[in-house]
């Protein structure tokens, strides 16, 4: 008889533990944007005696695990010891071999993990660990890090990150077309490391027209960053005639004439989780397509009273009619804010 | 040889100090709405002993200051003891006397104030409790509750905060008109308790016509907080005549063709904090007019993409030009965010 996975919350966990948990959440935080179509996990080990001896988060895909990462630094001292992990070890033997049978082999007596995982052929794990006679519990907590991916298994289409800097009143440039700069430095540092994170950054024809943007994610000081999403445009217009700086898809852009295309064939690229940068058009497209699973708005204080809208044509016309949000954190970067939120009813 | 005045910090504060700041800090936010043209000052009294034995706020025009009120519950403990105060006391003999010398009389060893008195027949308090003997410091400390009319003293002119209830996307209304709820019940409710807060409420022609609002400070359950503002129109046309529930005057209304001829009017009123209500047009005239002082402005998780701005004709052009404030301060309320913001260059 398969016993019920035990559930604990943080307060449950020993100090050893709770400091092995931030290092398991670091662990898959710095690997996020580098693993789809697997989730970017984290996972470490402390021994018998509670000391933390092994760290590691997903490698790209074909290679290995977290768990097998952190395992592998652990070496013997894992025996008797306890394995944290951001997501219920895999059963499943895909390219790399079931995390569970390394576990078990490893000589771990107890497991933590987080998040279920959300895949039939993969889940199963908590069972199979608890009927080698390893201690399993899933910790309540969420990783911010594992949404997009838990999210784009559920609805089986990439997780969309709608990205908007604005004014406090909503506007994406002056009347005169000036915007440089909405935000502050904070801000767009900010931007620049969040599109290390994900697996693609996407603009319509309109903004690659008229900004000739290079998408990509740079430091303070203008280098690039090691990870680079891929460039999606979306839009009829043949861009690569258009502009200037030549062809687009040598310069590695994709592009799609509409959203649907657009995502069955990133889906089956595996990517997990892709991020709008706009313009107004495509962003009001990707609302009125209701596939805008998380905003990222950063607020500058400013007022403009007109000029650019941040969305354009988002099919809405009475209040009941709006595209709701769920708040999820504010934060103060320099002088603006950044709100993030999920949708309200996820499809 | 007047001396300077010492500068502290709350952090040289001893433990009955600290909780006796708190004490006067909330003393005097509770009485803000209720003393203009006086300040909202919040005063208490600690004993030799270092015993709490006197609080108070200032009282309404021709009634007595924070100081006198905290010195009369104190009665004879004050002897040897410490006042604390938000506002540096004043030494003029108003309506009220100097209550430098109540704090002599009264025979307090030491006297700690946060802000420093701006008005010029006022000011001098400092050095003329150092003169009779006290031991005297100034708290670097900012006091919200009196940041309107130290502003206000500063300006010339009453403080304007402007209020916005909008949607991420900064719009009040959807394309059809529709338009509540934008905000949720705690920021609603947080609304009613900041107009109890201030002087006056303004609005323009448009929105009374439109709205026929009460413009009253609410409960969540519809009774009357015991302050009410002044509650004034802006605009030309005859809303007395218009308006269906009647004569404004009657119900405690003022209109006033425009902005300058209310400012001066309610100056020499003794009003010194008022809220701009909206709407969008006189929303966009006091920005225009560059007289909005700070802003309040509350953000709903939705987005709309069209529908009525929360601003219309802020006379804004070129990003440069954009009125521009700083972030004082953010809370959710709800699901809505609460951000506070300053104007960045008072003039
Ligand atoms: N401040 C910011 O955060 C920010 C960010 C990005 C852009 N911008 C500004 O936005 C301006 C461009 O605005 P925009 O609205 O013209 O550009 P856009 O939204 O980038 O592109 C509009 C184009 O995207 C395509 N498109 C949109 N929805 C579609 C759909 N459902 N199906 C198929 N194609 C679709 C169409 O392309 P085709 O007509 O080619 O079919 C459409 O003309 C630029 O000035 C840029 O600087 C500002
Ligand atoms: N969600 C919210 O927070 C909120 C708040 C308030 C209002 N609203 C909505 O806003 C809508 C009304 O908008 P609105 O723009 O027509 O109304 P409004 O801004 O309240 O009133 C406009 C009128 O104010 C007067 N005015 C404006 N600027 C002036 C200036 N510089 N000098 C002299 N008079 C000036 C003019 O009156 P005359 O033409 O009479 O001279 C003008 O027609 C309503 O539907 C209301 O529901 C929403």
């Amino acid at each position: 008889m398969p016993q019920p996975t035990a559930l604990i919350t943080p307060g449950d966990l020993s100090p050893a533990e709770a400091h092995a948990l931030e290092q398991a959440l670091q662990a898959g935080a710095l690997v996020k944007g580098t693993t789809s179509p697997n989730p970017p996990v984290g996972a470490a080990i402390l021994s018998a005696e509670g000391e933390l001896c092994g760290v590691g988060g997903t490698q790209p895909t074909g290679g290995p695990h977290a768990e097998i990462i952190a395992l592998a630094q652990a070496g013997s001292m894992s025996r008797g010891g306890t394995a944290i992990v951001t997501l219920e070890p895999c059963r499943h033997t895909g390219r790399t071999g079931p995390c569970t049978q390394a576990l078990h082999k490893a000589g771990i007596a107890k497991v933590i993990f987080i998040h279920a995982d959300p895949m039939r052929e993969a889940a199963g794990g908590a069972q199979e660990l608890q009927a080698q006679g390893i201690k399993v519990a899933q910790l309540q907590l969420e990783v911010p890090e594992l949404q997009p991916w838990l999210s784009s298994v559920r609805l089986g289409r990439p997780h969309i990150t709608l990205k908007i800097a604005q004014t406090l009143d909503g506007f994406t440039s002056a009347a005169d077309g000036t915007s440089q700069w909405i935000t502050g430095p904070a801000a767009r540092e900010n931007v620049h490391q969040d599109r290390c994170t994900r697996d693609a950054i996407i603009i319509g024809t309109g903004t690659a027209l008229a900004d000739n943007p290079s998408l990509t994610a740079r430091t303070p000081s203008g280098e690039l960053y090691p990870e680079q999403p891929l460039r999606i445009v979306i839009g009829s217009r043949p861009i690569n005639e258009l502009m200037p700086q030549g062809n687009l898809a040598e310069l590695g852009f994709l592009q799609f004439p509409d959203i649907p295309s657009m995502l069955s064939e990133i889906e089956s690229l595996g990517l997990r989780d892709v991020l709008v940068e706009g313009g107004p058009r495509l962003a009001g497209s990707f609302l009125q397509a209701r596939v805008v699973d998380a905003l990222r708005v950063y607020i500058a204080p400013k007022l403009l009273g007109s000029g650019t809208p941040s969305t354009l044509g988002a099919g809405v016309n009475t209040l009941i009619e709006a595209h709701e949000f769920e708040l999820r954190s504010t934060t103060v970067l320099g002088e603006d804010i950044l709100a993030l939120y999920q949708r309200r009813n996820p499809s």
